[in-house]
């Protein structure tokens, strides 16, 4: 009995908040009007990878099927959702938006905290190159942690069209994917290294652009964003990239400060550069405050070249993703959530196999009154059975033997304290347990 | 772009509400006190099979790791579990109870509404063999059921130590899962059919045995629950199985009439056999009564050897499963499931670019009202838009120009009788959409 090498099983401690947190994401994104999709964990391997991509296929879980198809487990949410709306994009209507849950599996290395099959939880508006899907999509995002109790967080902004402006007024358009990389880096090497990096072989930059980009993009670190804004209005920089990338970012923030409390989570950052190849403007990415060390645990942006693959419509999109897994590390490092692993607060105990129906209809009354309540199932000693309560974490053992249900009252022992009262009747019993 | 032979997309319209079902279902499981759990998809094959099994070994998706490893994707939440228990038990303590939807894959022939991948939804409970279990999983299911809003179905309930009773009486004590086979098919084929079967080459019973079979199996044809407890305590049966299976069938029984509303859907029914040689006592399936033509939509019973594959140590169990594919087929046929797409009841038209803010800062105030609402990303010609409302199924279009913003009124179109009306004030707006 053991699962596969770099595997492993959630059990409920985890599986618990993992649940509700998803719950509370889907109801989230499904208030913006985003629905739910399903795609299958295996697919042709053609439709998920470009042969020419050598990177992402030694990873894949890839084999022959019984009908000598060559197919391939999902590695991400994206791809199958770019296949996705190509299919079925008349069926659906445009725009369409969508959220997705779901695992996916990549063949790396195992690592500390990195399994090869991870929970993803994606959302996405395909279909319109409107500054307003850019806005919500970010809003989204912070909507989503304040759902889930995060408060403490901040969502980095920036528009890759700046750094094509900028690399446009220093003609190295050329070189913007191998700026992008190496500037991706800042926040682990620091500016020196980057600058080394800028000047290497794939970026070939000058000691003085290489100066100017790092100058460009540390602007962000001192301002507001509506200063910033301002400033980089001021620059001296000759590119309609950068005037269209700077009316586009604007045009964002203005909606963001539009609704109530999102502003004031969002910073633009112009370091901010994103790994994936696949971004063609407004990007961001979110740390908490309080625990940088998990790193990003959400991150998106806009992408105009998605369906590239599939057709030759192409279809504008912007999306972001939610690290599900990260996100609980840095809740459990946090102490936010809760120390338990029992979905129903109330253990009754089981009093004898006489009484069994008896017990079961006082949990039946219990649950009609909206409060969960484990029977435990047989009538152990119950010494055992507040030791099953303990380990679990229930808030409360309620016991109800034959000479307290004639006399119409109940035991309840509050397993916080200790205590252990008689309670007087059936409503008082509920009062109890639906305050504490 | 194509999904891979057997395998489908799920769109909104289908992916909604059975998100909500899973929803409804996971909160019920939690009542209970259920936990949740995941297992991976992929496992060890020989976790998965014995290679003694050749049936299910044809349809699995089998293939070698990059490291080389015999691996196989999980075709149901069963076997996993057995796994699963015996890995954990110590960290999570017994009795443990715990459900699980997941996604499981067999390669089986494609037919219509039958695919390769499929989600499961199962509940079990281990470590106890006291009766209370049986009828708590039994209860789960009918709340369960009620908690969807489904309320005409049958829980058809036996106890396969009676057949092992009977069979010990007419001393075919080995042939017991032979005519278990046999009786699983009594609904499709009859009677006589079955007689044959029973006289057949694998149960090779008498003609006398087999009438005896029989008839003992339709006594459960006239009488209600009661009545026919009796009517079995009154057969001449010398059997100890047969003795244990009917007082174990009376206590579950009991326990089902004691809480409520349960015990009208559980019909008591000697035919039921289930299919798999793992269960040991009770047993159950569910139909729904108008439209029995989906099939059995739920089962389980107790198993109480499911983990012997991998420890010396029997861990009893009781489990059942919800068929999640054919209640949302049942659903869709009997017209109980909402035809609409739109996550989000209200849409709001966008009028122009430059109120993008306002428009946005509306959807939100909405949103906090909890009103679920979706803004047209772009101000796209309005007969677009409302025809995007159409398509996905919006009870309403709310529409806010310049005009309007100032004289502090909304435009609201109400979908359905396509009257539209001006609402004088915020308050009136939310009164209106949330109270339709």
């Amino acid at each position: 009995a053991r699962t596969l090498k770099g595997f492993r099983d959630v059990l409920p401690a985890e599986a618990l908040p993992k649940r509700r947190m998803m719950e509370t994401l889907a109801h989230t994104f499904e208030s913006y009007g985003f629905a739910p999709i399903e795609t299958p964990h295996l697919e042709y391997t053609e439709v998920l990878i470009n042969e020419t991509e050598g990177e992402i296929g030694k990873q894949l879980f890839r084999f022959e099927d019984q009908g000598g198809r060559d197919v391939c487990m999902r590695y991400d949410l994206t791809v199958p959702f770019a296949r996705f709306v190509v299919q079925h994009k008349n069926e659906l209507g445009i725009p369409f938006k969508r959220y997705a849950f779901g695992n996916v599996f990549r063949g790396e290395r195992p690592q500390f905290g990195r399994y090869r099959e991870f929970t993803q939880c994606d959302f996405d508006m395909v279909g319109s190159r409107s500054m307003s899907a850019d806005a919500e999509v970010v809003q989204l995002l912070v909507k989503a942690l304040y759902a889930l109790d995060i408060h403490e967080f901040t969502v980095r902004l920036n528009n890759r069209e700046l750094m094509d402006g900028v690399c446009e007024h220093l003609d190295v358009v050329d070189r913007v994917p191998a700026v992008l990389r190496a500037l991706d880096k800042l926040d682990k090497v620091g500016v020196a290294e980057v600058k080394k990096e800028l000047q290497g072989e794939e970026a070939a930059l000058s000691s003085e652009q290489a100066s100017y980009i790092l100058e460009f993009v540390q602007l962000s670190n001192k301002e507001t964003g509506l200063e910033l804004l301002e400033t980089l209005k001021g620059q001296a920089i000759q590119s309609t990239s950068y005037q269209q990338g700077l009316e586009n970012l604007e045009a964002c923030y203005a909606i963001l400060r539009a609704v109530g409390d999102v502003a004031e989570r969002v910073k633009i950052d112009l370091t901010v550069a994103r790994g994936f190849g696949y971004y063609t403007g407004i990007v961001y990415e979110v740390q908490l405050d309080q625990c940088p060390q998990v790193g990003t645990v959400a991150s998106g942006g806009r992408y105009d070249n998605l369906t590239e693959s599939y057709s030759s419509e192409l279809l504008p999109g912007v999306g972001a993703s939610v690290g599900l897994d990260r996100l609980l590390a840095g809740l459990t490092e946090l102490g936010l959530l809760p120390d338990t692993s029992a979905p129903a607060p109330v253990l009754i105990g089981h009093m004898s196999k006489e009484e069994s129906s008896a017990m079961h209809a006082l949990a039946n009354e219990l649950r009609e009154r909206g409060i969960g309540v484990e029977l435990y199932p047989e009538p152990s000693k119950l010494k055992k059975q507040f030791q099953y309560a303990d380990k679990k974490g229930h808030t409360h053992v309620l016991l109800q033997g034959s000479i307290e249900r004639e006399r119409g009252v109940y035991l309840l022992k509050n397993m916080a304290s200790g205590k252990q009262t008689e309670i007087p009747d059936f409503e008082a019993l509920c009062d109890v347990l639906t305050t504490s």
